[in-house]
């Protein structure tokens, strides 16, 4: 199927469209309708369950809005740049490494330098998609993609629209630990918007300006943390490593979790949850024979990762990412203990106080100052980090600093060096980062991509949406044969009742009943419940499988049990036993 | 308690504290820590249960940032500004109607002109609060409350962040009425954040800069749709009337939903969604003593609003509003059929085709033009126009009509006016909408605050959250008596059944048990279950519950469906009863 039927077929049944349509729609802007934004709460109280309450983790919810200061130290002010050419003659904004990739045979123009990209485009005499001009000697800038506002009035507190929602839980670092009683691991979650300010979104929601992303982030203690691989180990995984990918004829490799482990495929706490989010994919529908892990090339890795996987899917033909498994290691805490004032290590006790021995200075100043003048105290300052990192250093008669660039040698016995036995209660640890980062809208897409069907029903093409049960937005829909003799209120009681129980539920009463199922399939319920004339004698009903279209007659007030039943996976619609009607 | 008190507590229990405060805070911006972000969650679902799928209404999700025309219709561009007056001398900027209502008898200063305003700070003298230099005759600015950002490359595009959920909603209206088959009644929801750049925020998660709506668009037909008054008839409502409110010595007027429609007090949809409120409030624990609804007095309507009652808690000694109930008219719908190109009515079909009249014109075109030149277009649009709203202007010789302010008068017979029989299938009608629109910062804040108790246990003064079981975010918290001889083997298993079953469970076994159940009773968890020695011989446990800090022992395997029956309010603790365990 191509992704226009797609897109036709989420707008008609209100999964998803482009947003303010009435104002001409707005490039990378999507808003979920009712089956859309149902679906996705689903996706995401199924992801909360898995990646949260199983695992024993919290989650926060923080600001979209975030100061300058933040950005600063995460390094997304210097280096989220996409790179942008503008048409001369249009005016239009193109990403100039797109341009590359689409025209040419050229993969991962992204990594090049804009002045590389800049040769490529003459060389390849590319285009301005809009108006045809020649792009040839035209700038390519680098162009932040985060949106820029101020907060309060005036432009003195810029603050911008977060990138990720990871920055949100790494800049209360401190808070959280103190939660958690500085104890380590654990694990902090959150689900919400992030935005992108795209040069040119496009494909639907796989690429769009503002998007939902669910994180993780599990802070351990690298010299001693080790994931509980056992409740994953035997979960087969499709991996795609980077020496596979870089290699002719390179092909996937299958294994085990455990054996990912053992072989050093993946990291551990990386391959941890990598068998955790292929049950998790598994469980809302992605079809497992579209799915893989790939390991990113070093040259693709983001500014803040040591390793990454990225768990992929297939739709449209394309190979798409849904989610990065990134070992961020400390890159991000320490920065944040850099750049702002507060402290962003775990203090770990020791069982017993050590006695550990420490090199210090006390640099005789009458010596210094009239020595070095305006420089003297930051050789003083100079001299104590080189006492703590290289006391060999002080072996000598004159010991050498550099401060702003210049050498400058000082006797030792005016530095005051000394090593002296110190009792430590404990050190501080600076966690690392194991980071699951789930793109909400793109796992959207797969499954309803991976859902989508074509069949034949009595003789005519049927379109449907086989979703799971467990996230269908629409779980039931309730009909009257026809609204009259009762059928109707019978139908709508049945509603309420359903409703009361927790299930999203549809009445329709419009038009003849096939065309009723038939509009119920293409938005993926899973069961419809209809109500005829036998109902109103014997208490019953038929219920409908989507997929099957198999029919069972059951007895009014077992529909709410049968229903959580198929909800939860407890039964299957097949073993549905219809006993007869009480009378 | 004071404000204090809470704000402390919240901040060391993990429920909310301000935003990056590594980096010195940010004013307005406030992050849910684990205990808080659950909290919100169970609020969010309460209400999505309640407002949504009980009532058949479906949810949307759309972005937080959209387009400026959005904002030129819904009048938000214009009039969403409040008073700043900036100091000279600090450049510290001031909401200049709180400087007035804080310093000076005068309330509801909102409602007065910036030129009043100038001359009330000057009269009072008035002075920075942040320097104390004088503000008399320093200008009072209307400040515009939206975030401003831009869209794309470039400023072409700007994009602000919605200062309410609604308009992702109205905005959407003919996609919306076409999923709903161009049916009314039908109700859409929308839970998600909502931005604005208060001067000054204050009073912390109460007035922020980023906030969390939970909006109910209820589109109806103001001319045939009623609401379901019978379900809520004899909820009770605690009153305050705006002409109570004005009247010296008013008071609160105490009736049910049934009775304020019939006496007309309040509007007969807004009547409903108060008795849906008043419930739901009641059941998430709020203070029923410490709430009311009030209704807006005549200056103090938004700029949408017909009608608008608030639902007001007291907090800190004030009231505020958590809640607005506002009748918003085709307001917004009207706007947007206006401002954009697309058809913001519903086409309501006739049981019938009826036959009615209608006026039309036909100009001379050969007539018009020669004798208006350029204006003749407009002038036969201006017939049109006319001929549809008042065809008795046609009645004599010579017909007026105005252009551009100047008025022309034409030959009726010049205007090819007729009145012809048409047959009509059916009618435009522009939907009316009804607007429960929850600020759910602010609710959190309230059922926080109606929570917090202290009492004396043992001898101890203790501080507890009396949160109610379907809302508390640590459901149960799991000992072991201490980590030693299985116990914490034991209680780590039970951890694992209980989260199995979804509930929010911590684990803790550090400290004696009296200061882990007393953290617990912060942090507002119900119940606590404890691994003993007895439970390794008897597989029994302590289950401990939070307000009365009774035990009772139970069966480990009971535990989970005591549990669940204890958060659905099935049963209560007092009713638990303690069977022998099994040997």
């Amino acid at each position: 199927m191509s992704r226009a039927d797609l897109v036709e077929l989420a707008k008609r049944r209100g999964y998803f469209f482009q947003s303010a349509g009435a104002y001409g729609g707005v490039s990378g802007f999507y808003t979920y309708g009712p089956e859309g934004a149902t679906l996705k709460q689903n996706v995401e109280d199924s992801w909360r369950d898995r990646f949260q309450v199983q695992e024993g983790h919290r989650e926060i919810d923080a600001p979209t809005v975030m100061p300058e200061p933040v950005f600063e130290a995460s390094g997304h002010l210097d280096t989220f740049d996409d790179m942008l050419v503008e048409c001369p003659e249009c005016g239009e904004s193109h990403r100039a490494d797109h341009l590359i990739e689409d025209n040419t045979d050229i993969e991962e123009a992204e990594s090049f330098a804009p002045e590389k990209v800049m040769d490529l485009i003459e060389e390849n005499d590319l285009r301005c998609p809009s108006c045809d001009a020649e792009l040839a000697g035209v700038e390519v800038e680098d162009f932040n993609l985060m949106f820029e506002t101020n907060i309060g009035p005036g432009d003195s507190s810029p603050g911008y629209l977060r990138p990720e929602t990871a920055q949100g839980i790494f800049v209360e670092f401190p808070q959280l630990a103190e939660y958690a009683r500085n104890q380590l691991p654990f694990g902090i979650t959150q689900i919400g918007k992030a935005y992108r300010n795209e040069i040119s979104p496009r494909k639907s929601i796989v690429r769009t300006r503002e998007f939902t992303q669910a994180e993780l982030e599990h802070f351990i203690d690298p010299t001693e943390d080790e994931p509980p691989i056992e409740r994953v180990a035997d979960v087969e995984l499709k991996l795609y490593p980077a020496d596979e990918q870089e290699k002719e004829g390179g092909d996937y490799v299958e294994m085990t979790v455990e054996q990912a482990v053992e072989e050093g495929v993946v990291n551990d706490w990386v391959a941890y949850y990598l068998g955790v989010g292929k049950e998790w994919y598994e469980s809302i529908g992605v079809d497992m024979d579209r799915f893989r892990f790939r390991q990113h090339l070093s040259g693709e890795l983001a500014h803040y990762a040591a390793d990454c996987w990225d768990a992929e899917s297939e739709v449209d033909g394309d190979w798409i990412e849904i989610t990065g498994f990134a070992y961020r290691s400390d890159y991000d805490l320490s920065k944040h203990d850099d750049y702002s004032d507060d402290d962003f290590t775990i203090f770990k006790q020791y069982d017993e106080p050590k006695v550990v021995e420490r090199a210090t200075v006390d640099p005789d100043m009458s010596y210094l100052g009239p020595e070095f003048g305006g420089k003297a105290a930051d050789i003083g300052e100079a001299l104590e980090t080189l006492a703590e990192r290289d006391r060999a250093a002080f072996d000598g008669e004159d010991v050498t600093v550099e401060v702003d660039g210049e050498e400058y040698a000082i006797p030792v016995e005016k530095t005051g060096f000394s090593v002296d036995e110190v009792k430590e209660s404990g050190e501080h640890v600076m966690p690392h980062v194991v980071e699951p980062s789930i793109g909400i809208d793109r796992v959207i897409y797969t499954v309803l991509d991976h859902a989508y069907a074509e069949d034949e029903v009595e003789g005519e093409t049927r379109t449907r949406l086989s979703l799971e049960p467990s996230v269908a937005p629409t779980f039931v829909g309730v009909f009257p044969l026809m609204d009259k003799d009762g059928m109707g209120e019978q139908a709508r009681e049945i509603t309420a009742t359903l409703r009361e129980a927790g299930f999203d539920v549809t009445y329709d009463d419009s038009g003849n009943i096939g065309r009723r199922y038939r509009r119920q399939d293409e938005v993926g319920t899973p069961f419809c419940v209809t109500v005829d004339y036998d109902s109103l004698e014997e208490d019953t009903v038929t219920l409908r499988e989507r997929d099957s279209t198999e029919q069972v007659r059951v007895p009014i007030s077992e529909v709410p049990d049968m229903l959580a039943d198929l909800q939860t996976g407890e039964t299957t619609f097949e073993n549905l036993d219809a006993p007869a009607p009480e009378q």
